[in-house]
């Protein structure tokens, strides 16, 4: 199963992606360089895991027999700019670490969804791509 | 340096996310019970990365002193669905692997292109981030 998409920037910190018949806006903040016309690369990185436990979340809740009325969020991740600006090599380039707090409206007890938010965790592929390595290739066409 | 979001569903397989003033919905297909309002969430993280590449790759032109007029990119995954949909365990969620394909605008030749292309990688967050693990703690709040 593959998953593409195809982007563009004008010389400019802005990228347009088209997904299918969607198009994602993403930008920097002006003072950054951009024109503030969408979130940045790290927040969509989050937006993607938030997406994912939405969609697992659902499906193993239906599988485990619980009602799950609707699911907040939040998700933030802690990284060091220095590799980013190119002042340093020292620390990795992207988070160091991200913490995702789930509040599902459910009238489950606490040990079952327990175990729905493992098996989400295992199940999401988003997680997976962020907790293990994947090979990359880059080509220049 | 903190990078954070929130993000709501509602009982189905869409996510409202706001990241800063920025909204980003995320949704599935209707056959795959969704509303079919926004990219998927694996389309994120592709988008994700084409975001890194323009913005990281403007800072290393502008460093490296040649031109970068545009950027176009081509990036697809692949991915098996079984562990996703929890009919087996013996392959990864994620993405089995990542292909980016760079059309860079610029009248800079080859062998710096690729020089740029490897700094790039290098110092891109996204990019770390798929590529090696990260730590993820969940909560339930």
């Amino acid at each position: 199963m593959k998953f593409k998409i195809d982007a563009v920037s004008t010389g400019g910190m802005k990228t347009v992606v088209k997904a299918g018949k969607f198009e994602i806006i993403i930008d920097e903040p002006k003072n950054l360089g951009g024109t503030d016309e969408g979130a940045n690369p790290l927040e969509l990185v989050l937006a993607a895991l938030a997406g994912c436990y939405t969609v697992v979340g659902n499906l193993v809740a239906r599988e485990m027999g619980f009602d799950l009325n609707g699911l907040n969020m939040k998700i933030e991740g802690e990284m060091n700019p220095a590799r980013f600006a190119g002042k340093s090599s020292d620390e990795r380039a992207g988070f160091k670490n991200i913490n995702i707090k789930l509040l599902p409206d459910s009238s489950a007890d606490k040990e079952t969804l327990e175990k729905w938010a493992l098996a989400v965790e295992d199940r999401c592929p988003v997680t997976d791509n962020i907790t293990n390595r994947t090979p990359f290739n880059v080509e220049i066409g």
